[in-house]
C-alpha cells in the first residue's frame, strides 16, 4: 500500500485545523562557508518563538540532489510523489495564467515564431514579440473555430501562449510541432511515433485545423507570422484532498501558478489578495469554512532568484511580521516550509533541503531556539521527503486512525 | 520515474570535476562504549580542516541492519540500487582477479575437490590446495578445448579458479554442480528446475563438456581431480557513466575486485597503482581527460578485517596524508566515504552507516569540526543510502538541471 491509499484509508475527522505554510525558496546558503544564510542572517522573532515549542527537520523536495522546479516542488507538499504524479507542461502553462482545466481539458504551450515565404522558421520566438503586442496578437487567434470542440487561446508572456482544447475524448500523446531549430518548417501535429491511440489522433487532428486557421489570421504580421505547440497535456489525474484526507480544503495565493497547482489536488481558490497581509485577512475570513490552508508567500524565493540576499533577508523578515496573526488562529497543526531553496548566491532554485517547522499540541519539541538551516539540520524531525509532511499533519493534527490492530 | 532515469534526464556539462574517495571500511567502532572509534582516534588535521568547510552525513549502503559485501557496497557508491542491480557470482568473481568480462560471457566460480573412485566426492575443496599449485593445476586445465566457444580458466585463491566461457547466445540460468555435501557425486551442469531457457541449456551443455575433459585432465592428481561450478552469472547489465551522468569517469585502484566493479558501471580503468600515493599521482596525471574519478583505498578495511584497531588508526593517518593532494586538483565535487564499516573489534565488514563528506562551493556547512562518526552522525545531510551520493555529488557541481518548470 503506499502512503496516499494509507492515510486515505485512515483519516478521521475532527475540528482542527492545518495551515500549511509556505514561503518559497525560504532555504538558503551562507555567502562564505560557515557563514549565515538569508534565513539565519533574518531577524525572525516570531519563528524563533514558534521553533522553541515546536519541531523541526529538514525536507527533501524530491530526492536527495534534485532541484525541483515549482510544480513537482508544490506536488511533493501537497503529499504526492512528485516522481509519480506528473504535470504535463501545457497543463502547468494553464495553472501559471489560472487557467481552470476540467477533466476533457488538453493545454498546449505555443510560442510565436516567424517563417519565411517558403514556411522555413527564421526565428523561433518572432523576436520574442513583447507581451502587449502578443496579448494583441492572440486576441485575433480567438476567431479559430473548431466544430465539435471549444478553443481557448491565452496570452501568457512575451511570444509565449496557451491553447486549450475543451472536448469529449481528447488524448495528450501528440508530439511537440517546434523542430527545435531554425531553418526548417514547423512539423505537423502528430500522435507520439510507436502510440497508437484515437483520442490523440483526435487532438492531431484538432491541433491541425487549428494551427491552419491561425496561420491564414497571423498572415499578415511582419514577427508572430506563424506559431509552434508543446507540450500537450491533460489535467493531471491526481486524488483530490477532499478524497484523500476529508479535509475542505483552500488555497491562498497571489500567483497564478500556485492557485494552478492547488487546484489540480481540488483545493479551492479562495480570495483575490495582492500582498501577503491580505493573504492573511483572507485567512482569517474563510477560517469556518476549511479544515485545511495553504497560503503561499512568493517574494522569498522571487529575491533569492534575483540574487539579491539582503532582499531576501528582508523578505524573510516580512514572512515572520505575520506569523502572529497565523498562531493567533489556534491551527491544530501549523506547518512553516518552502517548496524548494533558492540560495541568492546561486540566483535559481537549488537541491538543498528545506528547514521545516511543525507547530501541534502534539509535537515532540527538540530544544531548538531558532527556525533555520542549522537548526533544522538537528532538529528532531530528521530529514524526509517533503510528501510526508501531509502525513506528518494529519497526525499532529489527530485526524489519522491506528493501522492494524 | 527512478533516480537513475531522472538523473539521466537532467544532467548537464561544465568543467567541474568530481572525486569519489573511497576509504574502504573507514567505518568502525570503539572498544568500548563512549570509547573512541578507529577514525575519532586517528589524527586527521586535512580531513578535519575539510569537515569545517564541507558538510557530512551517513551513509547506510544498503538499508539499515544489513553488512554488505565489497560488490553491493560498491554499487551503491555507484549511484545503483545495489537491492536491484545484482552482480552474479561468477561476475563477481572474476571482477575480483581483473578478468575483463564482455556480453558474451558466462563466469563460473569453481572448485577443485576430491573424489573417490566411485566418484563420490570426500572434500569439497580438495584439502585447501596451496595457491601455488593450484595454480600449476589450473594451467592444465586451459588444454580444455571446446568447439564454437572459447575457453579461459583463471586462479583465484587456494582451491579456487574461474572459468570463462565465451561465445554467442550463452545463458547464465544455469544450477550449481556442488552438492554441497560430500559422499555423493558431483551434480550434472543443468538449466535452473522449472526455467525453459535454450541459452542457458547450450551453457550448460558446454559446461558437461568441460568438466568431462577436466575430469580426464585432472585424472593424475591425488587431491585436486574433480571440479564443482557455481554462480554461473552473465556480465551484469547496468546503464554506464557516460549514459546516466555524462561523465567521462575513470577508476584509480590497486585491487582487480574494485577495477572489476568500475568496469561494470563503464569506467575507465587508468594506471597500475601498487600504492596510495602512486594512486593520486595518476589523479593529478589523468586529471585532465576525465569528469569523474573513483580513487579506491583497499588498507583501511584490511586492517579491520584483521582486527587490528591501532594499525587500521594508522592507515586512515594514511589515507590523510594524501587529502591536500586531491583538494589541490580543486574538485567541483569532493567525497570522502567508504563502501561500508569494518569495526576493527568485529574483524568483519558490519552494517553500521558510514561517514560521508561533501566539500564543494555549493555545500551548506554544518558547523562540525572533525570527520568523525559522531560528527557524521550529526552533520548536515543527515542520513541517507549511499545510492543518493553520486545524484548529490552531480547537484553539488552544478550538474543537474531543474526537475520540472
Amino acid at each position: 500500500m503506499d502512503i496516499l491509499n494509507l492515510v486515505k484509508n485512515l483519516k478521521e475527522t475532527n475540528d482542527g485545523k492545518i495551515v500549511l505554510l509556505v514561503a518559497d525558496g525560504i532555504g538558503g546558503l551562507a555567502k562564505q562557508p560557515g557563514g549565515l544564510t538569508e534565513l539565519e542572517t533574518a531577524k525572525t522573532p516570531n519563528l524563533d518563538a514558534l521553533a522553541k515549542v515546536g519541531i523541526q527537520g529538514m525536507s527533501t523536495p524530491i530526492k536527495p540532489g534534485i532541484t525541483p522546479g515549482s510544480g513537482p516542488g508544490h506536488l511533493g507538499l501537497f503529499g504526492y510523489d512528485p516522481l509519480r504524479f506528473i504535470i504535463g507542461r501545457g497543463a502547468l502553462e494553464a495553472a501559471g495564467i489560472g487557467f481552470a482545466m476540467t477533466d476533457n481539458d488538453v493545454a498546449i504551450r505555443c510560442n510565436f515564431c516567424t517563417t519565411d515565404a517558403a514556411g522555413n522558421i527564421t526565428d523561433r520566438r518572432a523576436g520574442r514579440i513583447p507581451s502587449g503586442e502578443s496579448a494583441a496578437v492572440v486576441q485575433k487567434l480567438k476567431a479559430v473555430k473548431i466544430p465539435g470542440v471549444e478553443v481557448f487561446v491565452e496570452p501568457v508572456k512575451e511570444h509565449r501562449f496557451v491553447v486549450v482544447f475543451r472536448g469529449e475524448g481528447l488524448g495528450d500523446n501528440v508530439a511537440d510541432t517546434d523542430p527545435q531549430r531554425t531553418g526548417v518548417p514547423i512539423l505537423k501535429p502528430a500522435v507520439h511515433a510507436g502510440i497508437q491511440c484515437a483520442a490523440s489522433e483526435k487532438t492531431a487532428a484538432i491541433a491541425k485545423e487549428f494551427h491552419e486557421q491561425a496561420v491564414k489570421i497571423l498572415a499578415g504580421e511582419t514577427k508572430a507570422n506563424n506559431h509552434t505547440m508543446r507540450g500537450f497535456a491533460k489535467k493531471p489525474h491526481m486524488p483530490g484532498y477532499q478524497e484523500i484526507y476529508g479535509l475542505r480544503s483552500a488555497c491562498i495565493a497571489v500567483y497564478p501558478m500556485y492557485k494552478g497547482l492547488a487546484s489540480f489536488a481540488g483545493m479551492d481558490i479562495v480570495g483575490n489578495a495582492a500582498t501577503l497581509d491580505e493573504e492573511i485577512d483572507i485567512l482569517e475570513k474563510e477560517w469556518g469554512n476549511y479544515d485545511f490552508f495553504f497560503v503561499h508567500f512568493k517574494y522569498t524565493d522571487s529575491r533569492g532568484e534575483d540574487g539579491l540576499f539582503d532582499e531576501k533577508v528582508k523578505m524573510i523578515e516580512e514572512f515572520d511580521r505575520i506569523i502572529p496573526r497565523v498562531s493567533a488562529l489556534k491551527p491544530a497543526c501549523l506547518i512553516v516550509t518552502g517548496d524548494h531553496s533558492t540560495p541568492a548566491t546561486m540566483s535559481s532554485h537549488s537541491f538543498h533541503p528545506v528547514p521545516t517547522l511543525f507547530v501541534s499540541d502534539l509535537v515532540r519539541t527538540d530544544q531548538r531556539e531558532h527556525y533555520s538551516e542549522r537548526d533544522a539540520g538537528l532538529g528532531g524531525l530528521g530529514h524526509f521527503e517533503a510528501m510526508y509532511i501531509m502525513p506528518m499533519a494529519m497526525g499532529h493534527a489527530g485526524k489519522l486512525g491506528k493501522f492494524g490492530a
